[in-house]
């Protein structure tokens, strides 16, 4: 699989061979998940809501005590000028121990296949209080580090069901969301995506896509009952981009009349 | 600040240069805290309950779908063998990509302060309910994952109210563990420590002391109520040892004569 890798040092950027290792076994980043980062789309030779995604980041860093570097914004610049084809999964880390860097790679084959046909989806427990973690800054709620073992465990035992993908549910009820994407539903033409308050991260996508004004949309807590009883779900992240979520906790759903209007938007470039 | 690095390549054992960086940018344990490790003290020329790291690094990796290579064991004797100091800490790591080393680094300050003169520690929560932590195993209770941002985001939060360190509390009223070290609670001269299956990791330290038969202890739920009013209290880890609680949540505890024993016998080597 082709990949680029660019490194970030002392305001430079250079290209790396990405088989080569760049990070120190003492990195903070690499001993305890301390590095935060974005993925991005590549899409017609530019980044996907870029400006969007370097603001989150450094919203990341500050909560977790790492410092930004003067030079990701052309570190950004670089890696989309180093990748010729016209898809691609741009990835921006930046770790604790200071090592920052852009990793390019393809889309990998099953996320083409899930924008196109969508996504199975179980739903799962987090365990947790969306109450509790919406006043403890200390859990990272909305905070994109590398600590994401859970995140891959949830996504396992969704497969180990049968499905593609899963929809956390908190502890006291809440539609929480996705492993690695925003989670929206729609209910007789409206759709509502929870609030960041509920501890989850505020997405690139959904903002992008509801910031086009093509369906009327509420930011605001959703109950599971409400998720269990939609007329159509999504899942939007930055690759995938609008996946009807086609199957839920084994209901049919198939794609919905708004999921197709945002999907479409997506597809025609943000 | 002196450290050893070695490095386990295809079974066999090689030392290179703690600065060199060894991690692959696109390693699942850089960029999803897909790693697995243990961290075990060196005292008197030796790796403290190595065996015990050893064997909950395998039941770690095998949760996180890691392969653990041969030569692991040998790794840990090539890494003890390299460090000629009394003290030291010795790191395992493993990660998704199949990176393993052992670093090895001096204890530091705080934590030989620690050692002798306690700790303050504050209960945060930890948004998670124990109950479905304990059925959910995607959420990973009692794997030693590099996942560790909340865990350090918690210590940071500590320090900000004063303390040295914390106690998480379950959002259904239980004690769970601390982000670095293992709950033991005493009243009338009775030892508690929770069970793993509220979703904690198993200690190795808390089972060593234990296995010493010292003092009457008991393996079960501990509720926030008991820990407010424990005669004694005091976090168990590897590196650290047993440290006294000498105020928790602002309440003075001082180092009880249960708590003593269990330092006296870590202290004289287990």
């Amino acid at each position: 699989m082709t990949s680029a890798l660019l490194l970030l040092e002392d305001g430079a950027v250079r290209a790396v061979d990405p088989a080569a290792p760049i990070v120190r076994a003492d990195d903070l980043g690499l001993l305890r998940g301390e590095s935060v980062f974005e993925t991005a789309r590549i899409a017609s030779g530019r980044a996907v809501v870029a400006k969007e995604h370097l603001a989150r980041l450094s919203r990341s860093a500050a909560r977790l005590g790492i410092d930004v570097p003067p030079g990701v914004e052309h570190l950004t610049q670089a890696a989309v000028a180093a990748w010729t084809q016209p898809d691609g999964v741009l990835r921006l880390v930046l770790t604790k121990g200071g090592t920052c860097f852009a990793l390019v790679t393809e889309v990998p084959e099953e996320t083409v296949r899930a924008r196109e046909h969508g996504v199975s989806v179980v739903t799962l427990t987090l365990g947790v209080s969306a109450a509790e973690r919406a006043r403890s800054p200390w859990l990272l709620g909305g905070v994109k580090a590398t600590s994401y073992a859970v995140n891959m465990a949830t996504l396992r035992q969704a497969h180990d069901e049968g499905a593609d993908d899963a929809i956390w549910l908190s502890s006291d009820g809440q539609v929480l969301e996705a492993p690695t994407a925003t989670v929206v539903v729609v209910r007789d033409g409206v759709l509502a995506t929870p609030p960041p308050e509920v501890g989850i991260l505020p997405g690139t996508t959904v903002e992008a896509v509801l910031g086009l004004g093509l369906v009327p949309a509420e930011v605001r807590p959703v109950s599971a009952a409400e998720l269990a009883g939609a007329d159509e779900v999504a899942l939007l992240s930055s690759i995938r981009g609008v996946a009807p979520v086609v199957r839920l906790d084994g209901r049919e759903l198939g794609t919905g009349p708004v999921t197709a209007r945002l999907r479409a938007a997506f597809e025609a470039g943000l």
